[in-house]
């Protein structure tokens, strides 16, 4: 089943706070993206590049630990880092080590450190509040027990630019909900960076672009329908590989 | 336009938590009720009393003032508040000062303090984090500019005890969700309270009943349609008016 989370809560330091729309989807699988737009950018800076942060890999860049019914450890060596893409001074490089606490309300809770002056430094603790979403809705409706069986309904693809493009790129997609990254390999500048975020409104499966980001944003894939695992789609002569299609 | 909020997260002292399923509803008038359940009650005292905590009151109860334009204070003077019902030990007696900060990602920050131990002593400070909700809807959708046009056509009925039934009681319609309190005046024990929450389902206003406490729980109105400004309805011997009716 794959999953869809809103992020509530960033804090870092001692006072909370939410200025992104931030979602997260997992596939079934387990291949992962976060988009962090900002919902306000508040100078030119954020202006031209609008996120606080965009992140993304398959499985492979994961280790997940069940430690307790109700505890998760995920350790992140991300695919695609939007800082490490840039270069960016005092940011984090390497491993990202994880706890996500399932609250009694539905909501998880994440904990970790970050380490942006290296690993020999002192870390810098963060705390983020996730609610999950029923991905199978065109609105941000909150998962619950009584809409479990609609949400664990939802199809789980995910596309994967094939090797010798020139790009790196991801797009997963949960439900009606997709997000995705595309990188121009060997570029480092915020104009190597393209994402996307659509949704699947009304019965018809019209994709509609909610967020669209940078000068490759065509190269995305769009349609989400009759889709296998292995396909190979084309979009204005980018190939993306299916690498997984529950439906 | 009525509000109905959803809390995600209460914290006092260092680690932020949600073991209840809050929901606050606020009137076009302001009348309010914040009714908080606990989901997994987890000892004798906590099944007997399943609730964090009940407050509610009039328009009369609470004072609002804009700060800015995303900062709000609001000081409750509460007509009932279970703990002061009950008479508890080491709990806030009078004016609750708090304040409301719009996030912008749509959530309200509400920071203030409590004095357990009086005012002359140190306050407790505390945070709550609010999700407005479009209570048009028989789900927990997040209230989004999207989908505001459906959240403010939400009607708004609040019924009140009359005068010399024995009880106080108060109930806040918004939308599809209602909230009620009633208590027995002069019993102060956990059988003189009554608690109720309930939905309208689907086209045909089917009221379900999502939670229900005390003996007395049969005598709150449950039906919502063609509720007029200075109806009194009567539930089981006891009788309610209507001091709002927004349709």
């Amino acid at each position: 089943m794959p999953t869809l989370l809103q992020r509530l809560v960033f804090q870092v330091g001692p006072v909370p706070n939410e200025r992104a729309f931030v979602l997260s989807s997992v596939s079934t699988d387990g291949h992962y993206i976060s988009l962090r737009p900002f919902v306000k950018p508040r100078n030119a800076s954020e202006e031209a590049f609008p996120f606080e942060w965009v992140f993304a890999g398959t499985n492979q860049n994961v280790v997940v630990n069940q430690k307790s019914e109700a505890i998760v450890t995920q350790d992140f060596n991300n695919w695609f880092d939007s800082n490490v893409y840039l270069n960016l001074p005092n940011t984090h490089r390497g491993e990202i080590n994880t706890t996500w606490e399932n609250w009694e309300s539905g909501c998880i809770a994440e904990t970790g450190s970050v380490f942006p002056a290296g690993r020999e430094l002192d870390g810098v603790p963060f705390f983020e509040l996730w609610q999950p979403l029923d991905s199978t809705r065109d609105e941000l409706v909150v998962s619950t027990p009584q809409n479990e069986k609609s949400a664990s309904s939802a199809k789980s693809i995910v596309f994967k630019t094939t090797e010798g493009s020139g790009f790196d790129g991801l797009v997963v997609v949960t439900g009606r909900w997709a997000q995705g990254f595309l990188s121009k390999q060997n570029d480092g500048t915020i104009n190597g960076m393209n994402f996307i975020r659509t949704l699947e409104t009304g019965n018809s499966n019209v994709v509609q672009t909610l967020l669209q980001y940078g000068r490759d944003a065509d190269k995305f894939p769009r349609k989400f329908d009759g889709i296998k695992l292995g396909d190979v789609v084309e979009a204005n002569g980018l190939k993306w590989e299916v690498i997984e299609s529950y439906l």
